[in-house]
């Protein structure tokens, strides 16, 4: 059976890119897997691609974003689709979350 | 080719319920739609099922959510996972708002 429920509290804050960087995986199961990525001003998610479909909402902070050599501010109520296996990255210019949501899950986010 | 960028001002908020609950239809694509949906305290998430999988994050406010009978308190950062065609509602306690994510896309939610 399912797990429904993701309280917060429950959740390990996992830290990468020496600390600019950190995340929580949020609710996920079957195709779905929400991921809650904080960053420090300045911090980068360096551009890459996977087969997953991926959106992505600004929860606070700005940040820069690039999909396939596009770039566009993002600010808190800000939103983005990230299409199969395209080239995508962000900047941070001000500290903040996103909440990225993937199809099908991030099998190589789960702890082995 | 896909649209990538989905600034919040440029999306429409659709009222429902007679003002109690609104929506914007944020990032959707593929196989992937972001609604957010602000409730005013004591509005009702009627219960309700479909074939999409689901999962939604608490972005501000409180709320009481049920899936198939069973009930939690969801607060901001709180998230919960909702498989297909599985029973679920939710009222909100003090006023808030929601951040859905569905695949399939919600068809029903797009204007003809």
């Amino acid at each position: 059976m399912s797990k429904f429920f993701f309280h917060d509290a429950e959740i390990d804050l996992e830290t990468l890119e020496e600390g600019r960087v950190s995340r929580k995986i949020r609710a996920h199961d079957g195709g779905l897997m929400m991921v809650e990525v904080m960053f420090k001003s300045g911090a980068i998610g360096y551009e890459h691609r996977h087969v997953h479909e991926q959106v992505c909402y600004c929860l606070e902070g700005e940040f820069e974003f690039t999909i396939e050599g596009q770039t566009t501010r993002l600010r808190p109520g800000d939103s983005v689709y990230i299409p199969p296996s395209v080239l995508h990255g962000t900047v941070c210019l001000g500290e903040g979350r996103l909440l990225d949501v993937f199809t099908p899950q991030r099998e190589d986010f789960l702890k082995k």
